[in-house]
């Protein structure tokens, strides 16, 4: 009997090296960063520790209707293999050898596949080895199995060959192989398993990092659709964020050259942008959605206001008359007659029809003035009129044809929100720094509320909310207020405002950076490097 | 020279023992479900193969200002240990055995600490000895490395027995021991290095899961900012859903003893609970807060109608006496002379009073009709004939006193919303599902988005938005809308409804459950089992 260098190794001389290998693989499989990592490593320690030439892994797929073998991972020492075989699935039926293993969790120990001779439920397929030109004879087939038993994916191994560096032909495949050991089969089933847990543990972990990333998505998706002038925005500035760090990361020459990102100060970078907005969630809607400088009912109540200021004129001036009438008898008579009385009533209506075209105007100029563009001196001077202007209100008071507070609305030179509603507004982001202060972040993302903080703030220090300058935002946060910018300007769903082509949208970026409110170096990287080609648009 | 059992192992005989245990180590580390379970297991496990009679872990904790290392585990055959010993920290210096190999990533092992003579920068402490009457001998101390080598912690085992199941006494100790030997010493650091890079796995994954968790309810926080009337509300409802759930699983007779739920299906019942408002937020705020059936603007816009109307009356009146007067020449007298004219203008004063207090009358009735307690039904019947009411507005038009959808706002029997606003709120409740069917859950909570579908279903099919009965509605659900009902009753912030005592609540809730609209069985046990004690509550 021919003792094996696995045997061998565990029977004496070897066996430092053995252990050693076990220990190695054990570290090595925990570690393991990916599944396709993972799926090499296992592949390759057991070919090297059983001499195998060659060896696939099969994974079941649990499929709504069926489950299926699918085809992970292949090597071969003697043939080279076929991309595309990767993407292969088989039935999981016990007529296959690897369906077989992962139906019953039984190992099979074959020394020569092709010397089956059909007593057994399963049968060697042998369409690969003809398309390869390829003999496999003995195969070592395990199940991994998981703590519960279950088996999620089956490791084949193929062809145990006397000396570990040959290559072998069709021809000398038999002579040059045998079959495996118990042993080989014993500590191979084992180290199938413990991949299998890990394999099952690292989807675990990529599950749950999934479900995160789908819970802030879905977060975002519910807060915007409060708002739906900015609908898409917190997804596009990630994504113009993003690429202006990579490209940043990438630069070799220039004021970026030290500067490099990490996969992980990426995604860090992305959920602070993805968020930046989220506190949006605690402004009030009306206010977020505010598009005149007065909130429609507003508008209706002057309107009715107006309303009643013409009737209470038009009260007044039959009032006066009646007053008139009673201390001046009035004869009847014909139309062509003078009548000083008649003149006299002539000339309150003609004082009404004054009154009531100045009404007229003032509501032309209020209208005018309720639209958010930047008002001219003239129109605003004319407002302060308004207010000059009382009427006698049905509890017998004065009151002015518009308060102090309507006014202020109305004044307001840029943009069509108060102060008062700019502050709740700006509120927003020291919200969205709450909120996000309160997650407790995994130690590779724990800048994401101070990124988003300052998304706001302006180099030359004119931001808000606390007004910082250029030396404590971070670059990250200066990437992420330039694409923020940018969407506000390009958006295409911002009711009150139009579009901006690209070059209208960099131009104005360009101002932006000259009065040193955003960083004119990522300006010219966002240019030159069309960083907002992700969102599809074209210079 | 004596040649250990482990050496024995590995030299020969007994290999297979050695390798089958290393491989079940490193099946056991990478399954193990706690920090605390995998330390117990590396500790026992090292111990054995090296029949150590004691053992210890520390864990590297990185505090703001320094280091420290934590005392985690403990093991040892022949004393028996102190509760408290686990809470102890010492400083991350040289000077102690543990801290050098936390230090120096370098192994330490001595043959008997007590011959150390000062030579080296680490001493050994000998307070635990006299405290516990113990002889520390030999001792093998390892770092715990992860894949980048950085030290996360450290593995003592102490007393290398020469006989695995001796006892020893501080007399015993030196004669019934023996030093560690290089192999044990090198397999040992080697399976210490595994157990870190698995309890670094393990805890990138639980604080993920924190994450996430901190993330919902981060979400659910911001959420309820909008609508202060359910501040805290969902928090609540899961705190009784998820001690309901555990009752009924817990019960052994009756309707619920075959009913039984694990914790990660309690895991999945509580963000159900959490997150079943979720679809609250594309809600619009104005009807998520109305508290009368008019919003306050409507009914400013209503008031204004009124005072104008009301200086229609006035103007219209005083219009017919200028066209009276002008036909009727009325000649100044005094007041005492009986004069018809004047009669007739008192008549159209009389008519106007009428007219006014007809007005003030209905404006009265309207700011009852307003409020949302249930109408009676003369109220309601006079409601109508507001909508009879027409005055001619500034256009000339004929226009009526309340329109037809302010009717129809006023004439809501219960509560203060329309049926289309209804709808709104209710429709909620398919955007919660609609927000976390997108979501992409972990197989065990993949049906959170149907236990929260259905919070407002009720068992007879009267429930919304689907108006399904009893055998579509998840158990878990059914257990979700008792806790909500619960909560809306008994909730100390909403504005329009008082907060009921308890034993009121669990009376609405057998009123509920007479009607079968929820499960009486569940109400039972909420009842019995004093459910809302989670909430502080006392019956």
């Amino acid at each position: 009997m021919i003792v094996s260098p696995f045997e061998q190794a565990v029977l004496g001389s070897d066996a430092e090296t053995l252990v050693d290998q076990l220990l190695e693989i054990g570290i090595a499989l925990s570690a393991s960063q990916s599944l396709e990592e993972l799926l090499h490593l296992i592949l390759t320690k057991s070919r090297q520790i059983t001499a195998s030439d060659a060896g696939t892994i099969f994974l079941v797929q649990r499929q709504t209707d069926a489950a299926v073998l699918e085809f992970k991972a292949a090597q071969n020492d003697s043939v080279a293999l076929p991309e595309q075989v990767q993407e292969t699935t088989i039935p999981l039926t016990p007529t296959s050898l690897v369906g077989y293993a992962a139906l019953t969790g039984k190992s099979l120990n074959i020394a020569d596949v092709y010397a089956l001779e059909g007593r057994e439920v399963y049968q060697f397929n042998r369409s690969f080895d003809e398309a390869l030109r390829y003999r496999t004879c003995s195969v070592l087939v395990v199940p991994m199995q998981n703590v519960s038993g279950e088996v999620i994916g089956v490791l084949q191994l193929i062809n145990r060959k006397r000396s570990p560096h040959t290559l072998l032909t069709p021809e000398t495949t038999v002579s040059l192989t045998q079959p495996y050991s118990p042993w080989e089969e014993h500590i191979v089933r084992s180290l199938a398993s413990q991949a299998a847990v890990i394999i099952e543990r690292n989807h675990l972990l990529e599950s749950i990092e999934q479900l995160f990333e789908g819970f802030v998505t879905a977060s975002v998706q519910a807060i915007e659709v409060r708002d739906p002038t900015t609908a898409g925005h917190s997804e596009r500035v990630a994504a113009l964020t993003v690429r202006l760090a990579e490209i940043t990361s990438a630069t070799s020459r220039g004021v970026f050259r030290e500067v490099s990102f990490s996969d992980r100060q990426l995604q860090e970078i992305r959920y602070a942008a993805l968020l930046h907005d989220f506190g949006k969630v605690a402004v009030p809607e009306a206010i977020l959605n505010k598009q005149k400088k007065m909130f429609p009912e507003q508008l209706e109540i002057i309107r009715q206001r107006f309303a009643l200021v013409r009737r209470t004129l038009e009260m007044e001036t039959a009032q006066a008359k009646v007053n008139y009438l009673l201390c001046h008898p009035h004869t009847v008579h014909s139309p062509e007659q003078a009548c000083h009385h008649c003149a006299f009533l002539r000339h309150l209506d003609e004082e009404l029809r004054q009154q009531l075209q100045i009404l007229e105007e003032y509501w032309q100029l209020l209208e005018l003035a309720n639209e958010p563009q930047i008002l001219d001196q003239e129109p605003l001077a004319r407002l302060q009129e308004l207010t000059q202007f009382y009427y006698r209100g049905t509890d017998g008071e004065l009151h002015p044809l518009i308060t102090a507070r309507e006014l202020e609305q109305l004044l307001v030179r840029r943009g069509n929100l108060t102060q008062r509603e700019r502050r709740i507004i700006e509120a927003h982001v020291t919200y969205t720094y709450q909120f996000l202060s309160r997650i407790p972040w995994t130690p590779h993302l724990k800048d994401v509320p101070l990124i988003a903080y300052g998304h706001h703030e302006r180099l030359n220090g004119s931001g808000y909310p606390r007004g910082i300058g250029a030396a404590e935002i971070p670059l990250q946060t200066q990437m992420l207020a330039i694409a923020d910018i940018y969407d506000a300007l390009t958006a295409k769903d911002r009711p009150y405002k139009k579009s901006l082509p690209v070059a209208a949208a960099l131009k104005i970026l360009w101002q932006e950076a000259k009065e040193f409110k955003i960083n004119p170096d990522l300006v010219e990287l966002f240019e030159q490097q069309e960083v907002f080609r992700v969102l599809g648009h074209q210079r």
